[in-house]
């Protein structure tokens, strides 16, 4: 279903292949549709609904509504954030948390910092908004997943952190997966110890559901009216259905203890297409992720990577291309992928190795012009 | 509980004190809570969650779900449009279609062509892109409400729309209120008449609720691919969960006679409105209008508006300041407000005009500092 943004327009033909049935789906970065609570869900779209019909489908405030945003708050003082509820701009996903953000902080023509491996889409964004994505630490702004990168599914490097912490640019922090960690005693993000640079991006995406289009801002007090105002020209409000619904859901269940429930399940998921790739294609190296929805996958090989999601596609599996994720990759590097553990159900794991295998063994003999003349 | 975009800060405050109990809001735009289908949207939401968690929790694609864009389709198609479901992108409400229309046409420091009174997140947009807004037919494109005017409450005129039709340059069409028209035999969209050059605005915020955010997009071809591109980058997609509530409920129920009934229903509340102005405020002139929400005054003083804002909210009542709408306005101007019948209870129309006349009576005697020192 989901489309992840790419830079090559054959990838939107493979993507939409990629969600045809018998197929299977290793790339697009979704959560587990097994681990959406729908009773909940259903229970408090129904609490709502019989409380009075105007929070959840009248208008509302520009910035979301008041509990939730305390809620949310709440969840962010106890990672150690001195935020109040007037920081938090209610946005529609993390992505448009992003974009805010972005044109808060960029004028065009700016360079902004990211890490060799970040997330596409917002690649994809700063490219449309004509700015030129550096290495760290560089950069007017610089773009991290501080707690949590997708794809790496790595922490960011102490050597990084560090230089961020020193320097003074503005920081876009995308804090997506930062729930979704593996296991506790990380650093704290940028939102703690430098708040008043800070451009904190959450989301329900990865431990609600991404349907409904919950995500938030955190806002240096500097900047909040123009985030407000800006929200406000793009779009008025985000959905006040979705906003409710969650603020309620929130209310009724004990949310940390479900965080934990989805991070044993996706670890575990991790180490089941962990073993099945390191059955399958020995060749391939990864780190066993600290957290998140995917294996980044490195190899020895450079082949032509359209080919191969082509391939792939032809033995029915799908994978996200390297090269959506990293800037600055030189011609000839070998290639790259990523693969999501998050999605598919791990029984079909072993098939979509073996599937991958395949693929990867007609791609890397396939001749060369040069080699088919000698 | 909604805020709608003005020009000036002191207007949020004003907007916030209107919200308060025993405060008559006539101001705002909100469509009646009451005509909300409470009991039909919460039969939906169970069915799209009993159907599976995918489509209404998932992600989705960026252009929105097929079968919802099939049923706007549809209905455009009824209206003379020869649209298809690839043309239309939905969006995040009319707001956001509006911001990707101007996104997609007008460069920062471009002209944009705007009706003498228009709708004020419109103008907010227009000026926060760094674009001027001019009078109808020039500029580089030109954002009409053909069918129904938001203050006015009237049609685009005969000579406006003439002069538009000649022209070959790009139409911004907010057909916000296109169905709520009180009488049929309208001119047809220039959607219909001038397809290629039209980027027309549509949403369901007054005829179902706005609280679900379900707008769209309909795009010229040859924009299509850099339309979705943008949505992509803004926000990903449309909220999932709103768009398989919509589609479901539209499947299950007559929604042109639902339509109807809410054409009769507001032109109702039109006519008691119009009725109480009358009688507490004789002076004050408007033409009855054909559709929407409001009746757009005009008045023979030109006093202080926000002075004027403050004494009605001292009186008990708000309303939408008029210079919010007009772009141009002379210094020194007679005032104009908007007062909005869709919202407050008919019961209230009484006292709620009565205090507007406590209010109007002494802003206008109200002696300036040039009458003071005589």
């Amino acid at each position: 279903m989901k489309r992840k943004m790419g830079a090559a327009p054959w990838q939107d033909a493979i993507r939409r292949a990629a969600a045809a049935p018998g197929v299977i789906n290793l790339g697009g970065g979704l959560p587990a549709d097994a681990q959406f609570p729908r009773a909940e869900l259903s229970a408090a779209f129904t609490r709502v609904l019989q409380a009075g019909a105007g929070q959840a489908l009248q208008y509302g405030w520009v910035e979301g509504q008041a509990q939730l945003r305390d809620r949310i708050t709440e969840r962010l003082r106890a990672r150690g954030a001195r935020v109040s509820a007037e920081d938090i701009v209610v946005t529609n996903g993390a992505q448009q948390a992003l974009s805010l953000a972005t044109d808060l902080l960029l004028p065009r023509g700016a360079k902004v910092g990211v890490e060799a491996a970040t997330y596409p889409a917002a690649l994809t964004l700063f490219r449309a908004r004509r700015l030129t994505p550096v290495g760290l630490p560089d950069g007017r702004a610089t773009y991290v997943q501080t707690t949590l990168n997708n794809p790496t599914g790595t922490a960011l490097s102490d050597e990084d952190y560090r230089s961020l912490a020193r320097r003074r640019s503005a920081l876009i922090e995308d804090d997506a997966y930062g729930d979704l960690t593996f296991a506790p005693g990380q650093r704290p993000p940028f939102l703690v110890t430098a708040p008043h640079r800070t451009y904190h991006v959450g989301t329900f995406s990865k431990t609600l559901c991404p349907g409904l289009r919950v995500g938030w801002l955190v806002v240096p007090r500097a900047a909040r009216e123009r985030a407000r105002r800006l929200k406000e020209t793009d779009d008025l409000q985000a959905n006040s259905l979705a906003q409710a619904v969650v603020n309620d859901y929130l209310g009724h269940v004990d949310f940390d203890r479900r965080v934990d429930v989805l991070r044993r399940y996706y670890r575990g998921r991790a180490a089941r297409l962990a073993e099945a790739i390191r059955r399958s294609i020995p060749s391939w190296r990864f780190r066993f992720p600290q957290g998140g929805f995917c294996l980044w996958i490195e190899t020895d090989a450079a082949v032509d990577e359209r080919r191969f999601a082509e391939l792939a596609l032809d033995e029915g599996v799908s994978f996200d291309p390297g090269s959506d994720f990293q800037v600055g990759r030189g011609a000839g590097a070998p290639t790259t992928l990523r693969l999501c553990f998050s999605y598919v159900s791990p029984a079909r794991f072993g098939a979509g190795a073996r599937r991958l295998a395949r693929a990867w063994r007609r791609a890397v003999v396939r001749p060369s012009p040069r080699s088919k003349r000698r």
